[in-house]
This record gives C-alpha cells, structure tokens and sequence, in this order.
C-alpha cells in the first residue's frame, strides 16, 4: 500500500475557515512526508454523521485500491468512544466509531472493522482528529502494519440507514449537493427492477419517467435521473430541485405506475 | 511537458460542499501518480460559463508553460456538445465545447482546438468532468500524445465577449472579487492611449483619473486603478466598490475627458 | 531546510472564490517544483490583521521545523509598508510588516526579523503576495539563503495584542471557530494558577469551573475548557456558544471564586 505516491483523503465537518484541517495535514506529513492528501469535503453540517457517511462512501467508491481515508466528523470527542481503522473496499478508513463507516458498510459491502490502540504520547481532550487520528493515518500511509496500531473488532457502530430494496417502493432522500440536486437512497439496479415506473415528490408532484440526463426534459424543468453517484436523483435542468421543489433530507420520494 | 512534476489546475462550478472536485483529482492521480494539482475556483456560478472563462484565462496567465488546465463549467453535460483540448499559450486546457476558452482565446491570442474524441469504457451521462475530461487531462499530463487522444477542429465555440477597444470609450464590469474590487474588460495599453482621462460609474459617480494603487486615496474612498490581472479595476480603499458603489458584471463604465 | 518535501503554507483574507491563492501557488511552484502546499486558511475577514495573526500563529505551533509559512493580509500594499522574513519557532514566515506576526512573537516567543529586499523585475502596486512574497517564499524552500534576499532589522511592527496574564482576572475571546466555539488570550498554565475558580460571561452567565471535554456537560450546556490550541475556550457542547451566548471577538471573561 505505502507505494511512491500513498494518497490521503480527507473528510470532515471542520470547514475552512479555521485551521483545523491543516492541522491534521501538518501531522499527516510528519508521519509520511511523500503523502498526497485530496480534500474530499470539510463542509459536512457539524456533527452530521449521517452526512458524513454518504460523502464518505463517494470517496471510497472514488478511489484506488491502497487509499487511506481520514474521515472526522466527532461529536463524542473527549467521551470513551473507540476509534477505527476499517478495512474497506480494499481501502483503509480511520474515524470515530460512530456510525460515519455506515453508508460505505452498506453499500460497498461489509468491511473489516478494527479498534484502533495507538496513542501518542500527549493529546487534546477536544481535537483526536489532529492528536490520534491523522497520526495514525499517516502512520498507515507511510507503511505502518495495521496490526501494530489496532486489534481486530466485531461490533462497530452501524446507523439505521440502508440502500432502498424494491418492495419498499419507496426512496429516501439522503443528500442534496450544492447543484441543489436530491440524490435517494434508490441504487440503479433496483429502480431497473421496476421498470418503467414513476416518480411522485411529497408535494404530489410527478416528474415522470427515468430520464438519461439533464438534458431529457427543458431547461428549468424536473426530472428524474441516474446521478453519478448511481442513484436515483431529483433534480431540475439547470436549475435547483432542493429550491424549486422544497425537497430536504430525509423526504420520502415513491415510485409507482 | 510530462517532466518531474507536471501541473494540472482544476477550476468550475462544482462547490467544495460535495466530492465533485475529488472524483476529478482521483481520475487525475489514477492516470498521473506524481500530478501536481492546484485549484484555482470551484466557486463559479452553477452553469456560469462566462465567469468560468475569466477565471480560466486567469488561470493560463498566470501559470507555466506546459501546465495542464481542466475547466469544467457544462450544462450541456449528456448532450451531444463536444469537449475540447486547447493548445494555447504554451500550454493545453481540456473543457467542454461551450464558449469556456472565450476570454483566453480573445486576450491571450487565438489557440489551437482538438476535439477530444478518446471515451472511457464507461461513463455517466451526468458528470463527464470526472468520466471524460479528468481521465484525458490526466493521460496528457502523463505524456500522452494529443495526436491519439483528438483531431484539431477550427469551430469551437467563442462567446460574444472581448476585450475593451479605444474607440468604444467604454469599460464593461466583467468580475466581482471578494474584495468587491470591480474588473473591467479593458487592459491597462488601452487606458493608456486615453491619457488622463477620467472614469465615470453607471450611478454618475466620476472616481477621477487613474491610480496607481489603492494607497492613491483615502480609506473608504473609490478609485480607478490597473488591477492585478493587468485590467482596468474600479475598487474602494480597504472596502467593498460592489457593495458601496452598486457594480455588477455587465455594468458600463464611461471614460471621458 | 530544502529536504526533500519543503513545506510552504498559506494563510491570507483572499477568500477561495477568485484566483488570487492559485496565482501564488504558480508563483510558489515556478520556484521550488518540488514544494508541498499546505492551505491553513483563506477566510481571514478582509484586511483583519488581528484574525490572520491568530492563524498564523497556529500554523507556526502545529508545523515541524523548517516549514515556510506565506501569510497574506495585506491592507498597505503599494504603499511603503515593508514585507518580512521572520525566523520563529525554528521556522519562516514571509509576510507584510503591519503585526501579522504578532500573535506568533507573543506566543512561541520573540522571532527575528529580516527586511526582504530582493524584489522581482516586474510587480503590480496591487498583489504583492503574488509578485513578491510568493516568489521569495518559493526561493526559501528551494534553499536560497536568507541572507540574500533580507536584511536584519529590530523595529518590525506589533500590535498591541498579548497572553492574559493572571493579575489581570480577565481573558479576552480572539477568536470564534466554525463551530461556534470562542478562543480566549489565556492560555492553560495561566488557568491553573487561579486552581479551581469559575467563569462569567459578559451576559452575567457563570458557566462554571474548568471542564477537561465537552462531554463534561449535557448536550446544549455551555462550559469552559482548555481548547486545542491550549487556549482557555468557551463552547456549548454539540452547539455554537458565538450563537447560543452571543460571544463575540473582544468579549470579555471574567474569573472568580
């Protein structure tokens, strides 16, 4: 895994407007100088580990096989909650345990999940993102063996979030992206078991059959599509779907003929 | 142009709240380990094309020769608009077919278009940013031939936009920065050949001759200077011209004497 | 100092919107190709000199020894303000003399600084973190010598901004994260020496003694703890005490028995 070029990814609800990321890139590059770190997003809602989760699942999907992902979204920092290291996708995931692996467990399939026991010699009671976590993922990059730094658990934290399955007829919005396109919980396979169905919003409102891309229907109006994530998605040409059609987080999209 | 250390820019209206611009840098880095990638925005204007383009030419100005641009502004996205590689500046930018080479085209001198017509085995209808041009910057960063990836074309498409000529004895506002300092597409040779004359905003206001840096008036007061892209810039002293003033893009300034 | 990965950060009021941070990471990388660019933030309010020094001093404490730190917060470019190269806490900083460096020198302890008087052949009166700083922090990493771009000085400009010291029974709040949290001038020894006493607000509210996390108090509960800077910090625990408690930069903290 370590390799000429080991890639971090960095996933978190810090922003960037302070300096907390950097903070954890600084320690990243003490423990493995040559690591290449992408920003996935900081801009995760604070302590929004459902959000967390769905980006952090896009990142791994993303990614080669040997990427490390740092993803910290933290709520209980300072509490006795355990930190992982999941093998995933043969990727390696490091974060609280807390539900943020759910989405990345339930749709790449069940990874491997470990408690991490390293600890450095000082750390914050406020920022483990920085004083444990990072370290670890940089150790982790720079070629560390998994076993070194963690043993091996078989109860990591899992939220109540799943993929739609076909008989519910029923998708569940799960993220709406700064396009303001709504993307469900609807993976393409199962809305393809339905075969030429229909898509109601909760205001009532049919958007018609699956459309191939934006641009099946006319500027400003809504669809529905296959987004890039290969999930269902609401959205309006060249427009909002969010701003336009009221859709939130959590609203029930049903599908019928 | 692969040489040690190749550069990639990234610039579109992707946002830095979803993954967007990492599933670009992932493609990036699959195809080119060693690729150095700085972000110039990902804060144009959802399908902005126009804004897009000053951004871009920025972005070719100001780097090295051999450096790699990926521009991804592109409502047409799914359809069947082509995508591009542009040989110019001494350096090649990959975007959509859409008018986003415009202002580098007009104000670095014309440049040499190929239509991209290399295709993954799979790709989205949705974000051909990360299907197709990412891939493609990627592989030309990596030292493949533009000759195998593209056939030169001579009808990309141009917006309407250039840049200011003497005899219009007009300036048009063509970006707002987050200073509120107001950009004008007229370069500082032909303020030159006015000589002395004075500046005049759309709400009557006459800011007086040329500056030569904010320091030329008093705090809070607005002026006319060279910005630095090397263009007439109308901006307050340590405070916000668009905010203060009123300017938007598209706004008329008048020269007179 | 070169090594193999210098490090250069950057830390400016430029905002991510427009081009500005990518024209000194051109700059940046034309001089030493090999650099690693590390973005602490570019949200520092325009012109606010006290906010970028609070930041800057971060990026000095959690950087490793030879790291160049580029810091842009620039109200007095084009006049004849000078521009810096500190020595500090085994590091560099290059930046505008008006007392960015202030929070560091205060901090981390006195650094010495050098006048830069290499200047390039052409520079705009406008951007002289691109034209200028960029540049010699670009040469700094590639192993210039500092010798030959500055010259020592002992009168470089500080603001009037220092550590809470105990007789004073009071901390200032310097600074209000992303989350809310409020950032004190005092940091965790000069909270022990008052052993136990408790903290008030300036609405009157006493949010008691020292907690060692934010798990100390129910959720929604405001307290009073070291933060990971090791600064004296007021926080609502998974909530925003700028929002919540109505803190603001300047606020006062009072300490009692």
């Amino acid at each position: 895994m370590p390799g000429t070029h080991p890639i971090v990814t960095l996933t978190s609800d810090f922003g960037t407007q302070d300096h907390y990321v950097a903070m954890m890139k600084a320690r990243l590059l003490e423990h493995c100088p040559g690591v290449v770190m992408v920003d996935i997003t900081h801009a995760i809602g604070p302590q929004d580990i459902l959000a967390g989760s769905i980006m952090l699942e896009r990142a791994i999907d993303g990614f080669l096989p040997g990427t490390i992902h740092l993803a910290v979204v933290d709520p209980g920092v300072g509490t006795s909650r355990r930190i992982l290291v999941v093998q995933i996708h043969q990727q390696m995931v490091v974060c609280p345990d807390n539900g943020l692996i759910t989405w990345a467990w339930r749709r790449l399939g069940p990874g491997q999940a470990h408690e991490l026991v390293w600890r450095p010699q000082v750390s914050s009671f406020t920022f483990h993102g920085r004083d444990i976590m990072a370290p670890a993922a940089g150790m982790l990059a720079a070629g560390e063996r998994l076993e070194h730094l963690s043993r091996s658990i078989a109860d990591s934290v899992l939220l109540d979030i799943a993929p739609a399955t076909p008989d519910s007829e029923t998708a569940t919005i799960i993220h709406i992206d700064v396009f303001g396109n709504a993307t469900t919980n609807m993976d393409a396979a199962t809305v393809k078991q339905y075969g030429g169905c229909e898509f109601r919003l909760p205001n009532g409102l049919n958007v018609g059959t699956l459309r191939q891309s934006y641009g099946g229907v006319a500027p400003g109006e809504p669809l529905a599509l296959i987004g890039s994530s290969g999930l269902l998605e609401i959205a309006v040409r060249n427009g909002s779907a969010a701003a336009r059609l009221g859709l939130k987080v959590g609203n029930i999209v049903r599908l019928f003929r």
